[in-house]
Order: C-alpha cells, then structure tokens, then sequence
C-alpha cells in the first residue's frame, strides 16, 4: 500500500475534484490516502500571494473549468450555499484525532455537503447532522473541534506545511514528492504505479541556480 | 478547420508545453492555430498578482512538475539561460505581419530555442540567427519590432487580453470559450472534436451570483 497524503481546505473545488478522483482510484489500487487539514488563507497568507476566487477574472474562468473538469469526470457539482466561506471549525473537527476510516468518510462527506449538495460545512447546525449520519458523536466532536488544542493544531499543520514548500491546495505528497492541483492527480497516479521518471538531477540543479535577466516592475 | 487563438508569453514553460501539445495535434486534426503574442507581466500587473515565478515555493514546484509533464509528453525539455527574462523584443517580433505559416515556425523555433535548447530569445543578437535560418529578412524584421507600432500592438493585444477576461498564459479560445493553462488542454482538444458538453447555465447562473460568508483578513 502507498499512502498519499492528501493536504486539503474544504474552501477549494480543486481540492474537491481531486479528493473524489483518489478516493475513487483508491477503491481499485493499493493507495491508502491520509487527509490532512490545512487552512488555505493561512498558506495565501504566508506567500504573500491572493487565492484564485480573489481576483475576479480568475474567479469566473475557475467556476466554468470546475464544472467543465466535473463533467468530464463525471463528479456531480454544484456551487456551494456560499463562497467563499469559513471553512475553521469543519477542517478543525476533520484533523481531530479518531479512526482513519471514520476521518475519510467524514471528509468525504463534507466536501460532498460543501460541493455536490449546495449544503454548508461553516457552523455547528451544519456539521452535527452529518456527524450524526455518520454514526460519530456529534456534541463530543463539536466541542472538541471549538477547543484551543484543535485550534493550534491547524495551525501548527498549516505551518509545517509552508515550511514544506506547500504553497496551495489540494498538495499531494507521495513519499517526499509533492504534487499541487487537480491536474497534477495523474502524476500521482503515475508515481503510485510506479510509472514516474526520475527527474534528472542535473537539469534540477540548473533550474535551482539559474539567474534572473529581467523583473517585473 | 477549427481556429484555436493561442495567447502566450516566451516566459512561460507552461505555454511552451501548451504550444508543443497543440502544434503535434495540428498535424494531425483539423485545427488552425493561432499564435497571438501577450505581455505576461502586463497580465499580471492588470490583475494585481504574483507571477508563479515571484514565489520562491511555487518557483521551485515548478521546475519539477514541468519537467515531470515534459518527460510525460515525450517533449524535450532544458531549462532557459535565464528566467525570468524579458521577452519583450520576441513577442513583439511575433507579432509583426506575416504570413500566418511563416508566424507560426518563427513561435515553434522561439520557443524550443528558449525551453528545449538553453538559448536566449532577449537580444536582437539572440533572435537574428533564429531569422536567418528560417529564411526570413532579420534585419527588417528586428527593425520593425523596434518600431512603436510593434510596440503598440502588443500594448493593445495585452490590453483586449485583459478586457477579455484573461489572467494568465497560456490561454486559449475557441470561438467564444476560454481555456487557461497546460493542463486546460484535454478540455481545448475535447472542444475541437465535439465532445465538450454544455455547460449547464443554471449552476453557471448560481456561481455568478453566489454570495460570501467569509473573507481573508
């Protein structure tokens, strides 16, 4: 089994396209895929740079290509209640400690809510009755996810990963690896199977040390 | 034939791989490319962003997922002698009149010069050969993109870009539709063989008008 760890903000439909292409892909190959919360503001924040849905052309032009990409991969969408929104307390009570299994449906589950059911995943009344379906303990979850220790542990997580190159969401680690977007999904699935080449350290080294001969004014 | 306008910047690994893509695919599908050069940086100063290059993780990401795509595409792929540079003097060359064939051999040689062969496309020194070899008068043509008119006309080309809606190179039209990125091109060669399917105009209607609950501090 090869794990893919899966870095994640419910706010990103990229992130919803991707996570449904490797849960399904992980029903038939032997990939086991472990979900890591990350709060995409905060990775935004520390580059210095604006999220996609902030620059309006960029705005209008993902809208399509994510229903476009959903079509083609037959993955139903629909817009969410609200967008963006606040996605803390669902990615904190997602990074709680408790099965692996139960942390997949769960994710699963909410980013369907948020991207196929035009539900909400902000406040404690949309979260509790999709706790409840899945058989979790709704109240005990809640209040564990509103706590200080789940608060910090984003952030810590959202942290760790800046510091690990990650810049957006969805990021995809196999082994030391990454992998950013939607569209980076095959080569995953290349390196699971085994299929990626070994990228040639010299041409790497050259990338890594080039000089610039211009810059933006 | 089916017309696709290509809008693109000799900075962009990603539109140099877009380019080798639909150029193998122009000979064998009925497709009419159609090169039209843009200022990625005047893109990216309409729309108040950071370039990819501008942010040292997303910079270093990079070099590996387009190395990792050109291995992957069977396209010969070398890093620049520098980057980023000004590709100024080549887009505006691009752009002069000339018969639509001779355009599109001077943007494939362009762009292998500055993505498959570690040269330069910046100085009049750089490009002259290029000229020569693809029997081109280099002299009245390096002359003209010197003009203000050559000048002008990638200032507009960039401005009608921006107006329409584009954010980011490489970007594609057919007919009316945009397609931004390397990894839009599925969807590009989908569109050109009548496999897209609409785009249902309620769920477009909803995301145009979908409200926000939350906003990054």
């Amino acid at each position: 089994m090869t794990e893919i760890r899966f870095l994640f903000d419910y706010v990103s439909p990229y992130a919803f396209l991707a996570w449904k292409r490797l849960h399904r892909a992980a029903a038939r190959e032997p990939i086991v895929l472990r979900p890591e919360p990350v709060l995409f503001a905060g990775l935004l924040n520390a580059h210095g740079q604006l999220g996609p849905a902030e620059i309006p052309a960029k705005r209008r032009y993902i809208f399509r290509d994510v229903l476009r990409t959903a079509l083609r991969e037959g993955i139903p969408l629909a817009p969410p209640r609200t967008h963006p929104y606040n996605p803390l307390l669902a990615l904190r009570l997602s990074g709680l400690d408790m099965d692996p299994a139960a942390r997949i449906r769960l994710v699963d589950r909410l980013f369907d809510r948020a991207w196929s059911e035009g539900g909400g995943v902000e406040t404690p009344d949309d979260l509790s009755p999709v706790l409840d379906a899945l058989g979790l303990d709704a109240p005990a979850l809640l209040s564990a996810a509103g706590s200080t220790e789940a608060k910090e542990r984003l952030k810590v997580a959202t942290a760790r990963a800046v510091e690990a190159g990650v810049f957006g969401v969805p990021t995809m680690f196999v082994g030391e690896e990454m992998y950013w977007g939607n569209d980076a999904i095959d080569h995953v699935l290349d390196a699971i199977a085994g299929r990626s080449r070994p990228l040639p350290a010299e041409l790497l080294d050259r990338w890594e040390h080039l000089p610039a001969s211009a810059h933006r004014r």
